[in-house]
């Protein structure tokens, strides 16, 4: 047993490394190169990634499993061996169920279709990628083939991102919390809106930056294992526990894009870094879902960074570096102003009370279309009428209509939109959890201090890397399965006083 | 053929791609990488290591090369084929000969001497390390052993840097050379010293970094296709023909350590830049010698950065940029302090005229610890004395001496230091045979203009990257092997005409 143990952990290790190796050429890629490295960067990136899928088929390390199972079992259900072992049987299953033909067809078509949306979104030309997009769910379709039988053809597309979860189980969540959220929805933008053109001042860069900086500094990023760095789009990147980068990007005319972008990856961030360091090098070193994920940077970017008592305490620091521009703001303004809800028809523009919404109609919409209930020349309209009905608005345009996101046009069609809600929902209910057992948690927060919270997120959450599923971690840190319950409490909370409901 | 071929260079495009990554998770640790994460990047540099080598030693590898060189060698001793197999049979076999055994055995064997020497260095405890350093002489012996027969034990270990040379045809070299340097270097240093101190005034570093990129800038670096970034000490990297990066230093109250720092990076960088597109992810798209390569960085510093034709036209940019500091110190003086020459015990601050006496010195050094002729324990005196012989000047300290360079107690007993002067040696005939071809140069050199020198060594030595050794270069572009002759001619008449000799 100790030798074939020692054999597996070498040959996930090797795995591993391939994969954090990748994701440095990756990283860099968005932050260093230079444009003359491109071409090779992307063959070098393959490369390694092929050799990393080549390590995870290997038929030697699937045997090596079966050899371990029965003596890692006997350990306990919850003990290292048997974690290890139950995630990275998942993880071969998975690579090795996918023939590396569709693989390798799936880049291809993924890569042409992508280029294709480069030009189709500001060209408002839908018609253009439809065809494509028509073979992505056909290839959702296949790839979800692999892993029959199953209930609902999303669910292994569902299981990519959120292990455990299924369309049955996303459904019943989402159709709760959108029965509730179309008319407190409707209820806030009947109010009077917030005024946010204090955040639209001119903001010098490096004092945005700074001022990120210093807060996510005192929730707890440890700078020694981390870094941030400058990238188009902003992103949480992880090559050992010990080195956990996080970028951001800044408008010099709108301070929220820097601030709770900061925020936001800081959370993901201060999840790995915090991450059992017995497992590292080992598939349990990661996050164990994508919900969960988004569920840390959603906790300390919203719960935290958009909340009343984090601003009575850190608002007069930022009036001190930007006195010109927010010296004569009240605080009460300010927070107004950063929890404004609005009826927008762009997700990533949304606020945190609508962005669900949008979350919900795609992940309908993907549901359909895997289904055959929703063909692709129909979503331009559906997704006018269903921005309406939810929404109370529907984009003018394909480009800030169907054509708005990456997702579709650069993966699979499934699963890639659930994350982002069950995250706002996660975030809610950890931290009411964290909230019964800290009552006097507001009050640290207010001043300043935010070891209580990181300290139980850690204990609770993050320690558990991916040897703990989402659903054990929200039972076990809360007491209850997830639910919409604390996320709409927390948001009729809020609003309420917000908006004087 | 054709299959068998494009098979090979899939091959060796993998192993090209996983050295590549591994050189990118070096850069990242000299540049960017936050201390956390040091444990992990080792492990994943040594599995991208290995994995690279087991590529290149895969017995398919080497069957492959059989097959496809009978073809390969229809095609033309000149051809890409013909050179792309020699090439990579070279490296095969030099990585085939070695046993995985020994590899690993010297790994840790130099890591642990190479700890001790960090600490062994600043106690000035050459004891501390003799019994280490004579076991790296056994081992550099054995490993010798591996390429039996030879004509002498350093053969093999001076061919991993400079493949074709030879201890007798390097001895022969720099004993001719040191015949006439020693009484060269008595005759300066008899005269007159020059006045460095308008060199050792505070400059700010933004300037001067400013300064080496717009000079680099004009040599032809290719921004583009590279990057300068900050590192303890100065290097070039290349992640691929389009991505060559160096990164420089700088010292606030000392000049020439960026600006010469970065004209050197500089001259490596172009090299590669300047390697045939079509050898790009082959073994051929590299330096073909460390001598050569050294050959390319001293030219660009040495006969470029400190001539007198070449400060005539950039002193005025200069002393713009440093108006308080050189405003008032005239060209000539600045000339001179650039060009000073001392009798200085240490390697690395030394100056173009002594510098090549203090690598004769170790290479003779090498070969007789090699030899078994000079025991460790008698290193320290020997030292003492041949630089009291060589450079009039002996270390007061062996920190100042025998345990001033890292190389030995890093790596082989042998073949670690002939390229630096072979490289001197180069720069100075590749740069006649320019001056023969092109007589203007040293008035476009004034007037700033550099293509036709970066032209005519892309044509005649940069274009061929590993498919010509460093003799054919050296004989094709100047018309003769190489010999201290043109590097000795023109340190006589620059330093003649200096110290009016």
């Amino acid at each position: 047993m100790n030798a074939d143990f020692e054999d597996l952990q070498a040959r996930l290790a090797e795995h591993n490394d391939l994969l954090s190796a990748a994701m440095l050429l990756r990283w860099d890629q968005a932050t260093y190169m230079p444009e003359g490295g491109n071409a090779a960067r992307g063959r070098q990136i393959a490369t390694l990634e092929r050799l990393a899928h080549d390590r995870l088929t290997d038929p030697a390390l699937a045997r090596l499993l079966d050899r371990v199972t029965p003596a890692a079992e006997r350990e306990g259900d919850g003990s290292f061996p048997a974690r290890l072992v139950r995630v990275a049987r998942h993880d071969v299953d998975r690579a090795t169920k996918v023939p590396a033909k569709f693989v390798s067809a799936f880049a291809n078509h993924r890569a042409d279709l992508y280029e294709r949306w480069t030009r189709a979104r500001p060209a408002n030309d839908f018609r253009s990628v439809a065809a494509l997009l028509e073979k992505s769910v056909e290839m959702s379709r296949e790839y979800a083939g692999f892993f029959a039988p199953f209930d609902h053809v999303a669910d292994p597309l569902i299981d990519l991102a959120d292990p455990g979860m299924r369309a049955a189980s996303v459904r019943t969540l989402f159709a709760e919390l959108r029965g509730e959220m179309v008319p407190l929805v409707e209820a806030i933008t009947r109010a009077e809106p917030a005024d946010d053109r204090c955040l639209r001042e001119v903001f010098p860069e490096a004092d945005q930056l700074a001022f990120g900086i210093e807060m996510a500094t005192r929730f707890g990023y440890d700078w020694k294992r981390g870094r941030q760095d400058k990238t188009h789009h902003p992103f949480m990147i992880k090559f050992s526990l010990g080195d956990v980068r996080i970028t951001t990007r800044s408008r010099p005319n709108y301070l929220p894009e820097a601030l709770f972008g900061t925020l936001h990856e800081a959370g993901h961030a201060i999840y790995e870094q915090n991450i059992d360091p017995r497992y590292e090098a080992t598939p349990l070193a990661d996050g164990t879902s994508a919900g969960l994920h988004e569920s840390q940077s959603r906790l300390w970017e919203n719960l935290v960074g958009r909340s009343l008592p984090f601003w009575k305490g850190q608002y007069p620091r930022l009036q001190e570096r930007f006195p010109a521009q927010l010296g004569g703001v009240p605080l009460d303004a300010f927070y107004r102003a950063i929890n404004r809800v609005e009826r927008l028809p762009i997700r990533t523009a949304s606020d945190e009370v609508t962005y669900n919404l949008h979350i919900i109609m795609r992940f309908d919409f993907e549901v359909e279309l895997l289904e055959g209930k929703l063909a692709v020349a129909d979503l331009p309209e559906a997704w006018r009428e269903r921005s309406r009905t939810d929404l109370g608005v529907a984009p003018a345009t394909d480009a800030d209509g169907c054509l708005q996101d990456v997702h579709w046009y650069d993966g699979h069609v499934g699963g890639a939109f659930q994350s982002y809600a069950l995250g706002n929902l996660m975030s809610a209910q950890f931290f009411d959890a964290a909230l019964r057992a800290h009552p006097g948690l507001p009050e640290e927060i207010e001043a300043g201090r935010f070891d209580t919270l990181r300290t139980w997120l850690g204990k609770n959450v993050h320690t558990h890397g991916r040897a703990r599923s989402a659903d054990e971690i929200v039972l076990a840190a809360t007491g209850s399965p997830l639910s919409p319950a604390p996320f709409l409490g927390y948001l009729r909370d809020k609003y309420g006083a917000l908006y004087g409901l």
